[in-house]
């Protein structure tokens, strides 16, 4: 066994990946692959507790992120990617950890709370979307992951995953299980194209990795600035402008970026100007991943393979913890 | 495949079975097993949702029930014993279940809601107990069971299986699920010998089918009757009294039965000859189950491996429709 760190992360497969997952999680995996265990989980399972009526969008993004994850460079040496639903030993800790989670206490997860309204479920929220923090404790456990990146409002997973940790080791009289430590990104999440605090297929306000030139270059030119900044000769606001949020997550030249800061503060800069430096940055960011994007499209069977294969490495690692965690629970038949 | 209607029953391991067992089940599957394809759960995962903190509880009476199966006569030959937690298509199906269920419905389970106030859970109903009723679902629909044995209170439960079973047939546009029809038993409830309705362990009112000849004679002594039958000249009651319902369950002689009741009926019958009479009747009853228990005893070895193939053959059938299901729902990578 490894004695490198081992972190659990990944993606609900339910429409392509953007620029906003690169600057929150896909970049910090470029790094972490290299001195880390990583499993990289394409999480169907999870994305049908909220699209059980469209499993055929689940199912269409799955290679696609798989594509995705491989365009930005995660490497299947280094990073194991799998799929969710091709682990059964995810479903049957899930079943163990839900014994010792209380109903109340799945209510009032402040994650799944505000989810719930903004996902405007209603009444009819499914009981595999309020269970949905069991089943994330459980892939965290499986891989015995002591490091998860994720959001800040996704805080609340963790805690509940340590609450069954610690749990099931007391009540169990073991120490199979691990806690696992939030990873938070550096960078705050990067705002849609429109300003807003969110990206997402929804709101139609995102970069995605395999936009076109043409398409970037669309989104580029009629994105969210500082909406006083009427006139070319009048000061511009630089704090909350998604343009310049961009230059900073993604432009290499930092010198070029404050000139363009202080003169757009300064007045003088037109928005369009500053748009168009935004769109070769980001066109020159994306050629690469776009480069490799088409060479693994031409070559869709070694993609699937290396999701295949790190789906049975994957299985192999959750079947020892599931074992373990059946000895600990006498049910070692 | 076999055209042979197929039925999902069991038990949950927490307790030995007693005669109360043998009334309301075990007798019909005797009968069922001879032109049913039957499979007989023994539920571990379902015993957890209730005992997570006495895992070794469960564990010890496992194989107990299992000899209580061999020993009434279930014959492994004819139906199929397995154990619930080595069959892994239950636990993926309940995952996929869980989302076609909103969580206020499985607030509303009758059957649920009383047992929650019965087993005095107050706030803390575990999230595992909540969601049983999905579990048993995919119990019954794994097996594509079209016949399942349970009592008028479970009812509900043949209820929820069935609301799966439409919903997932619809949105996945498939006829992979089958409905599946409660089998009420013809005889009542066999009341505890302290005349509780309900026979179980924590009552400690009940005859287990492995109760040595002494413990019976004791049991059947201190029974509970008419309390108005105070002497023996007087008229005693028959209805509602357990010793006759003793009698109507497991004696042979209806003639002799008859007799009995109508003397107790106009007096002068003593309650002390009744429990004799109806001690040989257990006794009668117990000495070729007790018998056949011996020998599976002798041979434990035996014993495991008539489950762990029943639980073998178990995997082979649930993974067939679990995979289906992964088909009807676009999951088959």
């Amino acid at each position: 066994m490894s004695r490198k760190k081992i972190i659990l992360t990944g993606d609900r497969p339910t429409g392509p990946l953007h620029v906003g997952h690169y600057v929150g999680s896909l970049r910090s995996r470029l790094e972490l692959q290299e001195d880390h265990e990583q499993f990289v989980m394409i999480a169907d399972m999870q994305a049908l507790t909220d699209y059980a009526k469209d499993p055929k969008r689940v199912r269409d993004h799955v290679f696609q992120v798989a594509l995705d994850y491989l365009a930005v460079g995660i490497d299947p040496k280094k990073s194991t990617i799998f799929i969710q639903s091709l682990i059964p030993a995810l479903s049957e800790l899930t079943m163990y950890y839900l014994n010792l989670v209380t109903w109340n206490r799945l209510k009032h997860n402040p994650t799944v709370k505000q989810e719930i309204t903004q996902k405007g479920f209603g009444e009819s929220v499914p009981a595999g979307f309020m269970t949905y923090p069991v089943s994330q404790a459980a892939d965290i456990t499986a891989f015995k992951a002591s490091l998860v990146p994720v959001g800040e409002d996704q805080r609340p997973m963790i805690e509940q995953t340590n609450e069954i940790v610690r749990s099931f080791n007391r009540i169990y009289q073991t120490d199979v299980l691990v806690e696992a430590e939030g990873l938070i990104p550096k960078i705050a999440r990067l705002p849609g194209i429109d300003g807003q605090a969110k990206m997402s297929k929804s709101l139609n306000n995102a970069i995605y990795l395999s936009d076109a030139p043409d398409v970037v270059l669309k989104k580029v030119k009629k994105m969210y600035t500082d909406p006083n900044h009427l006139r070319v000769e009048d000061p511009g606001q630089v704090e909350g402008n998604p343009v310049f949020s961009y230059l900073d997550a993604f432009g290499s030249d930092q010198e070029k970026i404050q000139e363009l800061k202080d003169h757009y503060q300064r007045g003088g800069l037109g928005d369009s100007v500053v748009k168009k430096y935004l769109a070769d940055v980001m066109l020159e960011f994306l050629e690469p991943i776009q480069k490799r994007r088409a060479e693994f499209e031409k070559n869709l069977d070694q993609v699937v393979s290396y999701v295949m294969e790190g789906s049975e490495k994957a299985k192999a690692v959750t079947e020892k913890t599931l074992q373990e965690v059946r000895s600990a629970m006498h049910l070692n038949y």
